[in-house]
């Protein structure tokens, strides 16, 4: 830091802090005439929906949870969870979104290790809170969610010790309740996640990174219209669940807009497809699969029309260009986004510049397909393994690093881990990519995986893409093992299409002939290629390249 | 403040504070193609441009200006101006934007209470420095800049004791500069503003406030719509000087946007309605006055099909319904913003809701013509004389009292007034006003104008419009005085319409019988309405309530 002079404040002048209620507070300004929906269940406007808010702040503070303390959330996508969004930092306590996913041994790491206090449960999933619940050390009350409190409340169950149902309780309170001026460093949210080895990681976030994250989101769809996302006219439905990233805090923004919300509960295909063409829903963002499942459903093709109005951010896992064209042919617009919980997760999204967007849909799926152009605020960079920064020309590879308003500050209670996590002062992801002139991010691989060879990073995934091209391949694993006098070299596992055998010299020559009419790195020429009748493969159905890079160690020896 | 816990940082990471560095690097990201004109003499990208405000971060090191110098500049709205706008607060110094239209003397003043230590002035206003250098205290250096730098530079005299010409003294320098990370409440710029009596006020912002109101703004006009300007298409001109707080900030907007910007150096009819048509300009604002003359220009009608496409934000003085009418005429959008220099200056804008947008353009000019909707993110509350809340029912008084992220911390070197301005944690306007419950906010009076009656305030600006409706009525001004049973009663002094001669009897019997039918508060009636020949005003045409106080106080003795 240089030496500047700070602005002198006289004694009773204010400058309010950046926190979640001034967000909550802009949706009552503007369009509070419109509504937020949850399934064919129920429905409100942004007035039902600040009392209800306010409610439930008094609710949490009758239950005993104050600031600092801990609120759990295992619900599907619903209008209680963002009630939770707002109420739960709102009294300065801390939301713990629950990751329903795991396995109930993680749930329970998870819930002793941000150390819960109140938790807010689906019957859905209370057999799973029933299971944990002697091993449950930190949790003083529970309260239930029923989707019946809007169809047949008599019918709801308060399960035993529990405070009571979520839409009885609230209707209790009153909804007077002004929400305190805290420290914007507060902490707001937190979740976990896993990697392939060791405990979930907590990662967390204040009330000003989540408000900050909330203007990036507003200067990609408003401002610059990376992918246009209107208050006046578009309806939001996130498919990406809440308990991930906020579901890529795209709530908090519609909410400050004040946007027609619809939230679908559970994810199921005819519910989903009915509120998308019932509430007219034009923007969300989604997993692939959730797309490739949509895209194939045989409904798809009748309701094009509506679904010509769609506009989805594909995020989690690397858009295909397939799956690119095969909804750009339903005239569904697909922007991909690249983040991390870590990174709140906005690192870069879909910017097709004025060039970009004249071309054909098919020609823009080639754009469509990188992970994005770097996200307004955020500052990325490559770095090799001495730390330092790799140019952004293209070609380049390097992890990528990045610092931004939003980012975790480290991991919960994981003093090394967090270090790693920042080591440099950078946050690390580690992808690997190279970025354009124009600011293009275009991940090659994970950092793991890169194979290091004579001082270059290539890049394992490209050689897969290319070797799969070839004659009667059917699928491929490329991997780097240790060589004397590069460093690394790449070994390449093929399997064979059915019925087909490809001959390994035929395509290390087709890779060699690319080499020498320059079109391909002569580094990524694999230095064997075996033919192999499976490739491991992880419980989650990744390639399994830690045991690939094993046994073809041993086969070396061994061959 | 309650007590929450803060997030936790690990040593290593990094959260970037909020900078106005950070707005122009966004400037480069996505369209850096885009242009910023000056007149019809110079043109750039947004690569030269940004190259230029890291040469003149280098020049002002090189003239000796350090972190936490102040350097002021006298120019007219220009890409120079524009410059200075990013590189002062980006090496850690401090802009003071001169108001030119202050009287010589007041400029001495202001320089001398800034420090001003480096001196950018266009050569227009050499008579001015030269007159006050002997005085300037504080200052160490000139540069001089001159429009025959785009067309003949050999022209140019650089006078005694001047470090040189800007675009001579730019060219020198490298484009080579890493803007420091600097605190976040840094201070960034500082101007001055006049009132009747005293000394110019100096209200100074920090980058973290000039960032946030960037964030308001985009808000407004990027996700609200308020009024649209979107970075794609618009093309953005200022018509409000550069020196009165920052342009409304839309300089800053503009270029996180890399919108399309046209600047118009000095404020010449013929040259503002060139750039108009001939660079496509979309998007500006200004003074009623200079409205008034472009609507009424014999060239607006024949240029109509091009001023349709123009939205101006009409800010500085209240827009009439003649004007309003006037411009809806010619297919020009008008909106009004309301705010002040100690409020940066956002604390409301024109926007219409679902409901008035669908109204013909003759019945929105009623919404049209009110201070505008509370902006995002803008905290606004009517107060009493005894500091209490008064109710948002669209018809209840009281002084517009705000806060928001962006709003001046006092006054420099006067903590008097910084703590009168900033009484009880309220920013206090001195405009009295009413709110709607669905967020108008309504101007009535200056507070030293407002009349206080029984308990009520009513407002004087609101008995003039009255009875300047009645027959025969020229001109009206009402004031408030002294009364035993009520506090204060209004008075009104009317100005015959020529040729006629109103009787006062029957003009309140008119008012009286509005009263009667419910149609008029009847403390609105005034107790006296005086016919005289002409109304006192002050030098610069406005009512002089003062001296109208003061003499209607003896006209009452006497009579």
């Amino acid at each position: 830091m240089s030496t500047t002079k700070l602005i002198p404040r006289t004694s009773s002048a204010q400058e309010p802090p950046l926190l979640i209620k001034t967000l909550l507070a802009q949706s009552l300004k503007y369009e509070p005439g419109r509504e937020i929906v949850y399934r064919d269940l129920f429905r409100m406007n942004y007035h039902t929906f600040n009392s209800r808010v306010r409610q439930l702040a008094n609710l949490l503070g009758k239950l005993g949870v104050g600031a600092g303390d801990t609120v759990a959330v295992l619900d599907w996508d619903s209008h209680r969870y963002l009630e939770c969004f707002f109420a739960v930092p709102g009294i300065g306590a801390i939301l713990h979104t629950i990751n329903i996913r795991l396995s109930p041994a993680q749930i329970l790491y998870t819930m002793n290790h941000a150390e819960d206090k109140i938790v807010l449960v689906h019957e859905d999933f209370l057999p799973i809170i029933d299971a944990l619940k002697g091993q449950l050390n930190t949790v003083q009350t529970y309260v239930v969610i029923s989707d019946k409190a809007y169809t047949d409340p008599s019918a709801i169950t308060v399960p035993d010790g529990f405070a009571g149902e979520y839409e009885s309780l609230l209707a209790q309170e009153s909804d007077a309740y002004e929400f305190p001026d805290l420290d914007e460093n507060s902490w707001a949210t937190t979740f976990y996640t896993t990697g392939t080895t060791g405990n979930p990681k907590g990662v967390y976030f204040s009330q000003r990174q989540l408000f900050m994250h909330t203007m990036g989101l507003m200067a990609c769809v408003s401002a610059y219209e990376f992918v246009s996302f209107k208050s006046a006219k578009d309806v939001y439905m996130p498919i990406t669940p809440m308990f991930h990233v906020h579901a890529w805090g795209f709530p908090f923004l519609a909410t400050m807009f004040s946007a027609k919300q619809v939230y679908p509960g559970r994810y199921e295909p005819e519910m989903l497809l009915k509120l998308l063409l019932k509430e007219g829903v034009t923007f969300s963002h989604c997993v692939p699969t959730i797309m490739t499942m949509l895209v194939n459903s045989p409904a798809a093709r009748q309701f094009q029309a509506q679904l010509s109005r769609w506009r989805v951010i594909i995020g989690g896992s690397a858009l295909t260009k397939g799956l690119a064209k095969a909804a750009a042919d339903l005239g569904i617009e697909l922007y991909q986004g690249y983040g991390m919980s870590e990174t709140a997760p906005i690192m870069s999204l879909t910017y097709l510049n004025e060039q970009e967007r004249q071309l054909l849909p098919d020609e823009q799926v080639e754009f469509r397909t990188r992970a994005g152009r770097i996200a307004p605020f955020v500052e990325i960079r490559l770095m090799d393994d001495d730390g330092n920064f790799v140019p952004h020309d293209g070609q380049s590879l390097g992890e990528v690093v990045a610092r931004g308003p939003w980012m975790t500050q480290g991991y919960y209670k994981e003093p090394e881990r967090s270090e790693e996590l920042w080591r440099g002062g950078w946050l690390h992801t580690g992808d690997v990519a190279s970025i354009t002139p124009d600011h293009w991010l275009m991940i090659a691989d994970r950092t793991k995986d890169v194979i290091k060879t004579g001082g270059e990073w290539i890049s394992s995934l490209e050689i897969e893409d290319l070797l799969s091209q070839q004659e009667g391949v059917g699928e491929a694993a490329v991997v780097g093992l240790p060589d004397e006098k590069w460093g690394e070299r790449p070994y390449a596992l093929i399997v064979a299409k059915a019925g087909m055998s490809p001959s390994t010299d035929a395509i290390r020559e087709a890779l060699q002939a690319k080499a020498e009419r320059g079109e391909l790195n002569k580094w990524y020429v694999p230095d064997r290629i075996v033919v192999v009748s499976e490739i491991p493969k992880t419980s989650v159905g990744k390639i399994d390249k830690k045991r690939i890079r094993s046994e073809m160690k041993d086969l070396l020896i061994g061959g």
